[in-house]
């Protein structure tokens, strides 16, 4: 989408400290800050953020966006800010904004979504927040390409904001209760995946976790296109297989970083019980 | 569109026969063959073809189509047909299918609409009949831009056709009571233009009827912008002047027929008739 919008995308990738033995968790993973500081110059139109981060899981704390703040006011950077995943965040993590940062309300666009709000993703509608010199242009994008949402959706959708909204402090507002539940969910995950030896990264927000997969020592060898990612072959043979489904993580990479993701897949753990159940089940019995 | 995939837009007008007195219909306007024909030409890789047509309302005859159908497999060329007003047809016409004509089917992408089928504009669903080695290039588009429809809406769509569809011979079906109950709205609107002296052309299908308005004699001079066509300018005056609101024609046409059709203005009669009362008082006190 950059590249046809004449611009010129520049990657940066988040990278894991060692974590010895101890659990592996989303906020291993940071952003080099001199490394990223290098990545803009007076052509940097605009940065992508995205907090809670898709697969990885990750929060970025205070400090983390201070950074990213401080670099976008010096460049004059536009912040396009992803933060769909932002009341799916779990216990001793905050979701900060980027907008709220001083400076920054003036060059941020703050993505949202219904579908990831409310748990409603084939609703297909969102908002974007920001300031009207900003907001003005993307209202001329909507016009000319999606040019309406469904309006009883978004009946819905304003509904259940004016519901949730009065009630922030109590636990039944689907703010607090869905990652409650979800908490429970993730840290059975977890559970799931380390008693069967896989590694995974805890995340820290949002409903994915990826796992490091070549411990399972997948037989792919009936696999055809053999030069597609490796995890691209496992999720099809595995879900063919084990009829267990997961996302290759190097679907979310650059062609740079892809091989370093090559061996990782997000499976999704905002599912039934019953689902968790047979997920269980078949990674239990994996090698029988 | 045609001019960002690449392609070269050319236009065709429909062109009224004199009426002569007679009342002036959707019907009167026609394609010339020999003009259509003079614009295909080896490099013609499609037609797009709208009936019921918006904003005149023809409904193209089945010689009509034959003409089209014949140069569409005398020049292998693809038809797109818009007939998202299928349902919508008065009597004496019929809407015939072009993707039903001999040779026709394997060259045709026939698109029609939840919105304007079952009265739910804000929807945003529709669909494209055609054979796989068309649609499948649809559906690589689809997958990269719509991605997904509202789901519960879909839902809601698909019980509405499996209710219609095994009642097709009641007059209670809504493709069956909509037309009915239309087409009294479009017969009071028809006389109530011509009782204020308006020349308007009688749609066969469709919702909605354009009127010359220049016997209005609106006193445009206080409107800005007076570069812009006449009708543009017309409607934003009768909106904030009558308070009454319709669609300038010109808006449909390319820049050689804006002229032709500056005079014009679509209004819509699919209004309760409590609204289109209110119109009709509007318009009786026109010039008090």
């Amino acid at each position: 989408m950059v590249r046809m919008a004449g611009g010129k995308p520049v990657f940066i990738s988040l990278r894991s400290k060692p974590v010895n033995g101890k659990k592996w968790s989303s906020s291993d993973w940071t952003l080099d800050p001199e490394e990223l500081a290098s990545k803009f110059n007076s052509k940097t139109k605009a940065i992508i953020l995205n907090t809670p981060h898709n697969p990885i899981g990750k929060v970025y704390t205070k400090e983390e966006l201070q950074v990213i703040a401080d670099l976008c006011i010096q460049y004059d950077t536009l912040c396009i800010s992803d933060e769909v995943y932002e009341w799916l965040v779990y216990t001793g993590n905050k979701h900060l904004k980027i907008a709220t940062f001083p400076g920054m309300w003036e060059r941020t666009i703050t993505i949202g979504s219904a579908g990831k709000t409310f748990s409603v993703t084939g609703w297909k509608l969102g908002w974007s927040i920001g300031p009207y010199h900003l907001i003005k242009h993307l209202q001329t994008v909507q016009q000319n390409t999606v040019y309406t949402c469904a309006t009883p959706l978004q009946e819905a959708l304003a509904r259940a904001f004016w519901i949730d909204i009065k009630r922030m402090d109590d636990p039944e507002c689907y703010f607090n209760s869905l990652p409650k539940e979800l908490e429970v969910k993730r840290d059975r995950m977890v559970h799931l995946l380390e008693s069967v030896g896989l590694k995974s990264i805890v995340p820290d927000g949002g409903y994915f976790i990826i796992a490091d997969v070549s411990f399972l020592d997948a037989d792919l060898s009936d696999m055809k296109n053999s030069n597609e990612p490796y995890d691209y072959k496992f999720v099809k043979w595995m879900v063919k297989n084990k009829k267990l489904s997961a996302i290759p993580v190097s679907a979310f990479c650059n062609t740079e970083t892809k091989l370093q993701f090559e061996k990782f897949v997000r499976f999704c753990f905002i599912k039934k019980d019953s689902t968790l159940d047979a997920a269980e089940e078949i990674i239990k019995a994996w090698n029988t």
